[in-house]
């Protein structure tokens, strides 16, 4: 199982619309990734290490997929679809990375 | 619901001990933590955005708990001995950060 997270730096100054990528984006890509994708995660930057220091992301989202193949041949087409959403709710360019499921959560 | 990720980024000739985190440290730290942490994820980096090109982090752990306030009053009498663990598995300081769990799995 991997998962390839996408972060968006913290960038004082820049916008991010939480409710946008919540309600829109990520369920658009869950739907163009089709049954490639498990499922996904959405996150807020609150705070660094020390309380009231800005987050290292403002925002974090997460897709849990089965493979990086799978991954890779579900979203390739719908790619330019998906970069173009992405000025609909900030002006950050976000990190990508892919990575292998370790532990998917300790209590399962 | 509150992530507290922690983040290992990529760094040229570093160590990192992934068994070590997995089996060693990251059950320590739940076990430290108790009922303030409901359950946490693991996962090792692969790649960027390029395939074949360096993650932005060679592992990254997150703690999924009830507030922020139940992890910092859980963790703070443990910080040293979770602090003093890390030089057994890795000479990269970690990034951390506070999030709000936006959405926790699209699919529950």
């Amino acid at each position: 199982m991997i998962k390839v997270t996408v972060m968006y730096p913290y960038t004082e100054g820049a916008r991010f619309d939480h409710a946008y990528y919540r309600d829109r984006h990520m369920p658009m890509v869950k739907s163009r990734l089709g049954s490639a994708c498990a499922y996904y995660t959405v996150e807020k930057g609150v705070a660094g290490r020390a309380p009231g220091s800005p987050p290292a992301f403002v925002a974090m989202g997460a897709f849990i997929c089965e493979s990086a193949e799978a991954y890779e041949a579900a979203i390739q087409q719908h790619r330019p679809e998906i970069l173009a959403d992405i000025a609909n709710y900030t002006d950050i360019a976000p990190v990508l990375q892919l990575s292998e499921v370790v532990v998917e959560r300790s209590d399962r």
